[in-house]
């Protein structure tokens, strides 16, 4: 399925093992998903992804986890990425969307996706009301 | 700009006028975007464009209204449909998204493009732990 | 605007005047639009992308102008394509497209915008009967 | 592979069961394909998304039946939807499209999805010629 | 999971045998791979696909042949084109791409990836100064 | 045009200014484009953008500066990001993309976006010997 070859015993790295042990402890769970043990291919990549995911993703911030990892999805579906598509669905119902909120969810992707073709198509001008900028 | 001519005066149309009225009532507001002036060219479209807009996003539903504007933004975003991104963005601030949110917004959309991108190159198998059904 | 710049005297040029002259004897128009001018910086690929628009649109197939027009200006919506979108709507107008056609365009061109999300989203598995080889 | 679970007997419930039965009514075949299956998991949503492709890929319109399938495997292709590409191909095939239009359809389109990314990054300023408005 | 029945024995049609003798003869190996097999459904497609593959990829021109199979292969991401992402990511290594380009190569579509939503979300005007027309 | 305002002394921020200097002296040049002075309006934002694009873009790397502005552009193109288009294309020729050169990269990206559209028509098998896993 890869177009890379996960390391076979990824934590004899110890910087691979450094990530991971911090995954872990970072979700309170011993699961390692699929994207990290690949990563481990480059312990580089590996740091850097994972830094921020952790900094953007697992960093109490403005907005709820919930709703980030609901975002997270919007764009990896607009986007066609099966596996992010997948693992930030996952990790929005482990932070408590609701199976109400998920088809809410839907409808509202779905209909972006509609009037984002609808739009593309008409190309209408942009109001200028909603112009933050007016050059 | 666009690829339709919006009508010069489109409410003398009694079809495009019922529309605007429950837009302006919907919305508390006289103020009409560009949008709608222009689908005004196909009453029946303008109809059933507006019909599905009000009962996915001016709806009492799930999500709270702020999350549905950030979340059709998002996915505007990945599709590039300038207008969308706009009026959505525009329509988030008004339901009281803050400029901490904006900005946590900007990040989470930003990284899951990043990842988007990797995992499309890197083609990770999806864990069998995120499937629902398992065909 | 644009990327390159377009010659000032592209005829100037005779392998351009050459495809310019051709593009006009093909549509029977002295109208060429700029991205044949703004192609002719480069004579060579001004050539091998007007002998493919043209063997592709320009020549009788199995399916009629206006149809073809309709395909190609679905795809520059959904790749928001802005010249492509315009200039192909533009075509399928003058190849016979209606109003009521092109309202219908919008409507299919929409609603499968919508269900491309909706299905991005479910990630259903493709019916065995879908499938032309079974591999 | 999917995102929800399927209920194992859909047609237990009352309102999936109508939809399954105007699904069959107005294809002229038992066959159920799996989006219909999938979307059960949720009756409303199941209900909206198959009332809005019933009123516009099953009514009569403007365009022809095949013509409409194909315009939304078009979009399904730009879009990267695999089960849309598969189901809406399946479907033109049924309502008419022979072999020689299936290979004149995927000329357009190939030639679109180049052309697009040639615009895309040579971003030639549209014609005014092409414009409906000229705000 | 394709959308065509690949021939049986193709290359008992002479055009396709043609077509595969000159890919071996380009490539210096025996390996078909499946691509090719699958366009074998329709030999004339077959064959304008495979010139345009070669002339663009496989024949000398201003860029080295691994940078184009990596531009190619980032398109292909950006598209999310399973096939395009695998083949000339094997292509890229055939052609000299070390593991260290690799993962720089994954660093910048990332890179891309992540800012091109950032720019779709902030809309910023284009600097005059990177303009090459001034229309 | 944007969706936010920039501000208008943005280096009476030290946050801000330190990042212009930093900016001016990696690049050897005061000239600060659009998309810097935009995103001061959040100097965190701001400084995660420049820190990121600073060490994939302007660090020695396995790449050579010249190919990995084209690959940023490729994948800009795809993903109709404009501004990121004529940003990042304005810094290949900057350096030592030729002529010659910028017109096999339209060549190069125009072809993958081709048959990009036609293997997601298609959904033709990766061939087994392009994985790199065998999951």
């Amino acid at each position: 399925m890869a177009t890379v070859t996960p390391p076979a015993a990824p934590e004899a790295d110890p910087r691979v093992k450094a990530v991971f042990d911090d995954i872990r402890a970072t979700r309170g769970s011993d699961f390692i998903n699929n994207v990290w043990c690949y990563l481990a291919f480059d312990p580089g990549l590996l740091e850097s992804t994972w830094a921020e995911v952790k900094a953007v993703m697992a960093t109490p911030s403005a907005l709820e986890p919930k709703v980030k990892e609901m975002l997270y999805a919007a764009v990896s579906i607009a986007n066609s990425c099966e596996y992010c598509t997948h693992s930030h669905l996952t990790a929005a119902r482990a932070k408590g969307m609701s199976d109400a909120e998920f088809t809410d969810f839907l409808r509202v992707v779905a209909s972006a996706g509609k009037t984002n073709h609808l739009l593309n198509g008409l190309r209408v001008p942009v109001d200028a009301a909603f112009l933050k900028d007016k050059e």
